[in-house]
């Protein structure tokens, strides 16, 4: 079924109204009716089955059938913060990110990263990326969309608060037999829990970055043995985390 | 330190002889002399740390100083067979996936794959993607080059043989909760076991593909419960697969 995220200030107590790009989407592209079921987002209370009731030029009213209970969330809020890349690394990294969960992504400029954001730049990439996050989560049917923020320094990143982890993915552990395994990060991690993450460039963190991370309390994090690009490392992440948290029940 | 694949009839006892494209690679590219350490790998043999001897126009000699113990390959030996899919995702789903680990993948026509390749085309791709792979397989640090093999046919690869499990990514899956878990699935593969896992394309298995699947002895496997595209199934299934087998040490 369709799906949009619909602002919280066009929703009533038993109906919903739709206006924007979205009414020209269920009129015109997918020739919905009146009396026709969307599922309608609220970005708090989440998904409603609504049914369509009028259509106009510039607005569409549902009414309410029932609110959905459907538990497609990660049970824990991980902010992805990823260093500037070369291309489109980014762009895949928000598509990807959002179907495996993530809550939130930070864009950061690390030492070594290749790509440069200047003011104006910066603030037109985030609108990009707000798309991306946004088109990802209604076809991946997720609740909320995954907010990106305004670029941030690595500075910003050490000094962030109100998270219960903070890690950081370093390659050099992958080469290293001996480092503490993902399992004993992840399952240490709980319902409800705050997680940010942090990743590095292609060239990977510099080690002044490294100490200041450890300086800053941050756990380094192990992705299996293989070296992975940049922009892979986040969707292991992430599918571990998944995996640990949503698809663990049984032997 | 960079890192080489030599076919097998280029290796001797002490040494092993460098041709084609990578005599110009070590030689101009990276501007390396006699001295210099490079890491050679044998299709079956693995990694070697070897010193260069000898460089002409033609070819680059190099002697063996050790056999490396890396430990870098996935223990379980996995196929990855992915739909046709629109654009560039095949190419995504090799890199990707090579980083992840992968042992082999092999492109496939869905009942609902967009994309057609023709004879022609058919052979053009494999290379390509060939390509990408021996390049995925020197990032990310891997001892061996994941094979792309030809165009299958869905009738083909239901008649596999070989494998000691079969699996396909069920999208519906994601919307059941009640259904198995992949930590179920997963945990039962033991190091050295041969897998096999099909990913439909955008639009999903048909149901009959569905039937078939289950009618040829293939487990369905569930991904999270949030609706993944075609080429982010295989990452959150290798990433698991990993997770599970390599970082799974503590607790």
């Amino acid at each position: 079924m369709q799906r949009y995220f619909i602002p919280a200030e066009h929703w009533n107590k038993d109906y919903v109204t739709i206006k924007g790009k979205d009414v020209h989407h269920i009129s015109r592209v997918m020739r919905m009716e009146i009396g026709s079921s969307i599922v309608c987002i609220h970005p708090h209370d989440g998904p409603a089955l609504t049914k369509i009731e009028n259509i106009t030029e510039e607005s569409i009213s549902c009414n309410i059938v029932e609110w959905l209970d459907e538990d497609r969330e990660l049970p824990v809020d991980v902010t992805v913060a990823q260093s500037l890349g070369k291309g489109d690394k980014l762009e895949l990294v928000v598509q990807k990110g959002t179907e495996l969960g993530a809550a939130r992504f930070i864009p950061y400029a690390a030492d070594r990263s290749v790509a440069k954001w200047d003011h104006k730049k910066a603030k037109k990439k985030v609108e990009r990326l707000q798309k991306i996050s946004k088109e990802a989560s209604e076809q991946s049917e997720r609740s909320f969309i995954p907010e990106v923020t305004p670029l941030h320094s690595l500075k910003e990143l050490m000094e962030i608060e109100g998270y219960d982890w903070c890690f950081f993915g370093y390659a050099d552990e992958a080469r290293q037999r001996s480092s503490t395994s993902l399992k004993t990060r992840l399952s240490k991690v709980k319902t409800g829990d705050k997680v940010l993450v942090v990743f590095g460039p292609e060239g990977g963190f510099s080690e002044n970055e490294v100490q200041q991370f450890r300086a800053s309390g941050f756990l380094s994090v192990r992705l299996g043995p293989r070296i992975l690009r940049m922009e892979t490392a986040p969707f292991y992440f992430l599918s571990s985390l998944s995996y640990q948290l949503e698809e663990n029940e049984g032997d």
